[in-house]
């Protein structure tokens, strides 16, 4: 009898037992990396941990801890948790090495029930929380799925302007001749490409932009050398219609519009159908003090970049991403990341300039059903506030290590509340700075600055 | 009507194009990437080509010439035939860099027919190449799908003996004292799946051995870091296999069967699915001679390797292979590689020793509608045959320059006719040196030695 209570007691646990797919993403450099470690450090801490007052289930004693568990897809590589934590404890810290493909990790988290059928079952509780990293590069080729080779093309030729035709302009020379309706050449296609795929990497290398398509071709992963990876827009506006419809099947033209059907076809719908459709909530990381750092053309192409990355969050009932995969996402959390590098004075125009960035774009949009919010934070603390002296006026400062070593006090600037207009880039009052980690005890939480905040709102009430 | 005419001849053209896909492998360093990159060169040459006596269609005029084309499968990567031939025509020349993964390239052979059906209806008919380059090392895991953890557990804990367990050692030592029945730590089985990783790469470098299960653990492609690449044999024989069966789901033996599974299921299964039942011809390479340098623990284990790789080719009409992937390969020849390094009157006992090596396994197995033969051949011809005097004796030598710049004039001793015994181990006559390729012109075709006789093995036919 004993038994076979056990048995049910055990079915019902497991009928129970919760998951829940967190994705976190965000532009190459956003701080994807630091801000699972530390989110996965602040958890398995979590039953001790002092540094979580906004996170409700730990302040108020609910989660009782947590821990690793075996990922669920055997096939993604691990999120390398120790590698990161390895680095940030090493003397002198360092960042953790940066992921540049998908991968995952799966905690269990205990808590107890507070109420609801839950409590009236059992004492404790089981969520499991898969982590899923991505690149948020990936989502940029969305719209590549609604657009023709043709189409997408002269999307492409319409930005190339300014610093992009001078980043692209050896891409630019050699193609200029070429014949787009004579037979294809392999090694031409591969030089070419691989030209336009120097021009992306440099866009985002050099130029510090981030809106790049097709946007597997900086980050590609398992498709390295592949010819799906390389074909480039048709930027000559010589061509007729009715040439590149009569194109011959050998032709150049072709060939491309093939790849890139194949592209859309394959590496866009795979990564969606594998990955995103399974997200039950997402966080997407934002850079913003770079972009204020690099100028106006920087930061306009971030906004540009954000606003290709939300269109995939934005599925109205008869959206194309409801029809081809059937997402789930409830609840979105954009995150201005490395607030520790403002000084805590500034947090307010960080998260205003966020909703600025993002809200113009959600608001005209069909968000159905998805929950967003915006939020500063700093997943692992490089600095600590202070004040410096100036002229006899008190001024909020930042104490800090920078990369090269040398300690620094400083006051970095102003964070421009709303998007900064001619006036704020003409002044360029802005500094800012890479700090290393601050070293600590290794059996202490991460320092960090609202990342409780973060986890309140993607995972409170699922710890009731 | 003659524009119905020329849409007919299309017609029956493309009906009467023919497409055959031969696959190149090898254990690693065997020389596939030297092979292919020189198999694609005599070949675009091959209108022209004076070196390709053996190759009938060539020498009789009916293979008009060769050009690379778009390949068919877009998702994987290109063989790089270019970096090859640059690495080979630089100065100095160097080998090919060698590929780590599944490549591919396609090639246009187009030919006269000499008779039958495509004579009467045309004067030139086209032959389409896919040469595809997978890891030999690939093959070793074929006989996976056929045991289960425990068995496949065993069969590794057998061959744990002398240099094999020295270099397992560490391994060995962290998973003694080891409770595969408690519950599972991610963290330790990282860490013990590196060690056993580890030992598996010093089979490899160290030992110069071959067989090494699971083959993937040491060239991970795309799974990298992936779970399904973290597990390892359990080598204690004190579990029973009531205990075993009735391991609870969270212990660690448990998570490793399901890591095992899943790599069989997934990793291997896919493989075969995707790559090799796709294949029509094969050609394996062979590197007899680094292993008889090496000592007879290499060269015996290279022969293991063998067999076990030719179980892949062995699909009587109830194997498991037909059953699972109807694999439709009808000719496989066998290389052995780097004749160029040995006398040319070497050459013979070269054959007859990979014949000894091969014909065993052969002979007492299935092969069932497979035509099997062996060479010898130089893919890329890196010394030149001449002569010594020694005591006024004249002996065959060989003359080129050595990997380290060092010009040689040697005589590398005699290979054996027969499977080498204890007699031949003892007097070690055998040198064998590495030298790099010889410079040519860019303009003509690479030397080799019998790369034609493979031609016509392996094209021969489908060109008449």
């Amino acid at each position: 009898m004993e038994k076979v209570k056990n048995k049910v007691n055990k079915l019902v646990n497991r009928g129970l037992d919760r998951h829940m797919r967190l994705a976190v993403t965000g532009l190459s450099r956003a701080g994807k990396t630091a801000f699972i470690t530390s989110l996965i450090n602040q958890l398995l801490h979590s039953g001790t941990n002092p540094r979580l007052p906004l996170f409700t289930p730990a302040r108020e004693g609910q989660l009782l801890g947590a821990r690793r568990v075996p990922q669920g897809q055997l096939h993604i590589p691990s999120f390398d948790y120790d590698q990161g934590i390895h680095a940030l404890r090493s003397s002198p810290p360092s960042w953790p090495v940066p992921t540049r493909d998908v991968s995952e990790i799966r905690l269990e988290l205990r808590y107890r029930p507070e109420s609801g059928p839950l409590r009236l079952l059992k004492d404790t509780a089981t969520l499991y929380l898969d982590i899923v990293d991505y690149p948020g590069e990936w989502l940029l080729d969305l719209p590549l799925l609604s657009m023709s080779f043709v189409e997408w093309s002269a999307k492409q030729r319409s930005v190339l302007n300014g610093r992009r035709r001078e980043l692209a302009e050896q891409w630019l020379t050699e193609i200029s001749e070429l014949d787009m309706l004579a037979e294809a050449d392999e090694r031409q296609i591969k030089h070419l490409s691989g030209l336009y795929t120097e021009y992306l990497h440099k866009c985002k290398d050099e130029a510090g932009l981030h809106w790049v398509q097709p946007g597997r071709f900086v980050l590609p992963g398992e498709y390295a050398g592949a010819p799906v990876l390389e074909f480039f827009p048709i930027v000559s506006d010589k061509l007729s219609e009715s040439a590149l419809s009569s194109a011959p099947p050998n032709s150049l033209f072709s060939l491309m519009k093939k790849r890139y059907d194949y592209y859309c076809e394959h590496v866009v719908k795979d990564f969606y159908k594998e990955h995103f459709s399974q997200v039950d909530r997402q966080i997407v990381l934002v850079d913003t003090l770079q972009p204020l750092n690099a100028g106006p053309d920087s930061f306009n192409d971030m906004r540009q970049a954000l606003e290709q990355l939300m269109q995939s969050f934005r599925y109205g009932k008869s959206g194309l991403l409801r029809r081809l995969f059937s997402p789930r996402i409830d609840r979105i959390l954009f995150a201005a990341t490395k607030a520790d590098h403002v000084t805590p004075d500034q947090h307010p125009n960080l998260v205003s300039l966020l909703q600025q960035l993002i809200h113009e774009a959600w608001q005209t949009a069909a968000f159905e059903g998805i929950d967003m919010e915006c939020v500063s934070l700093s997943s692992i603390q490089a600095t600590e506030p202070g004040n410096v002296d100036h002229k006899g006026e008190t001024l909020p400062a930042l104490r800090g290590t920078l990369e090269s070593g040398e300690a620094m006090l400083m006051y970095p600037g102003e964070v421009p509340a709303r998007l900064p207009g001619e006036s704020f880039w003409q002044s360029q009052g802005f500094e800012f700075r890479q700090f290393r980690p601050m070293p600590g005890p290794s059996d202490e939480p991460l320092p960090h600055i609202r990342i409780d905040k973060a986890l309140q709102y993607l995972l409170g009430d699922k710890l009731k």
